[in-house]
């Protein structure tokens, strides 16, 4: 019975020896186990070498044809943008604009044509069991920090102010942009943005205390 | 052929006549059959009357067995809680003190164990094909209307505040409850009511220019 369940894994076993030269392949074959490892293990355990071993190429492959653990990361969920870099582009500044920036960023990204395939993945991110660990932790090691990183206080206070924006740009990925509801699916971005930009600072700068 | 098919639905067929006296399994065919209409029609479409034909029993007995049609679609969407009865329930009151009533509420409810419940479905009609159309005429009938009949200002504008009031609310459930990001989703109600129900408060009654 063992002899048969190989042939039967005989097709798989033909393709460990992965051509060189084939680079589409090798990248396809190291996506799809970057996405099922990342899915069942977390961001943090799905090492590089795990996800190689998976895919049957060498770890040093990896960085040629997906770059970074979190670019393979958002291309293992087909996200057509990478957040890191959009949160990245606008961090630097004066503290008292940040917010005003990121609900810019963001609604620039998301009224893009990008915006229906970063709806599509933060659907996905949100549903598949594994991946809400998986996405809690990117956020946490590779988005969060950035932000933190602008503010002042003690880092838990920090956190949890950048935790508060995370909620509110997610909240308006999914009314404006997932649900749909209207007005909001319809406003201006820069109607949106005036909005919204002086909730996001008062979460990054704002009193802590009661107000 | 046509016999043959008449045939094959004979099992159905043999339910047409629901045997009277065995309200579970009236109640799990309404249930059924609103589940596949509000996902297929949307919230507005899918008529008491369609629903009543799909699961074959007497339009009159959907009110008996699921109540109004906002009861039967929150039944059919496995909520443990109806969202109309918790805002309805502190709409009432002082509109200085609604965007705190508004994140007291749900957080006393998301906290509570109809929580998961509530993740759980929120996470379905998310990403379910034709549910986030069934979500959001939901939304703009029966949950929208109960803010903006609170409000001052023209209706579009009403809507607007209320719109952005549900992309913070909706955040929040995606973030503490769903993403469980930290340590947002460790923070005492207390605290999280005390940070978000300002910026609530503004997206109620704060300037709508620029501020």
């Amino acid at each position: 019975m063992t002899g048969l369940d190989d042939m039967t894994h005989s097709a798989d076993s033909s393709q460990r020896g992965r051509r060189p030269g084939d680079p589409n392949e090798t990248r396809e074959a190291i996506l799809a186990a970057a996405r099922e490892l990342f899915t069942t293990l977390g961001f943090d355990k799905a090492s590089i070498r795990k996800i190689a071993a998976r895919a049957q190429v060498d770890p040093a492959l990896i960085p040629y044809h997906c770059g970074t653990k979190q670019q393979l990361f958002v291309a293992a969920m087909r996200a057509p943008i990478n957040p890191v870099d959009v949160v990245a582009g606008i961090a630097d500044g004066d503290l008292d604009g940040l917010g005003r920036r990121l609900i810019e960023a963001f609604l620039a990204v998301w009224d893009s044509p990008a915006g229906n395939g970063l709806a599509l993945t933060l659907q996905a991110v949100l549903t598949q069991e594994g991946m809400t660990t998986a996405i809690r932790e990117f956020a946490t090691s590779e988005i969060i920090p950035i932000i933190t990183g602008k503010l002042d206080g003690p880092e838990p206070e920090r956190r949890l102010r950048a935790n508060l924006v995370l909620s509110q740009i997610l909240g308006l990925a999914v009314t404006r942009y997932i649900v749909k509801i209207e007005p909001l699916a319809s406003a201006s971005a820069h109607e949106v943005a005036d909005r919204v930009a002086p909730n996001l600072q008062r979460y990054l700068t704002g009193p802590m205390d009661k107000s």
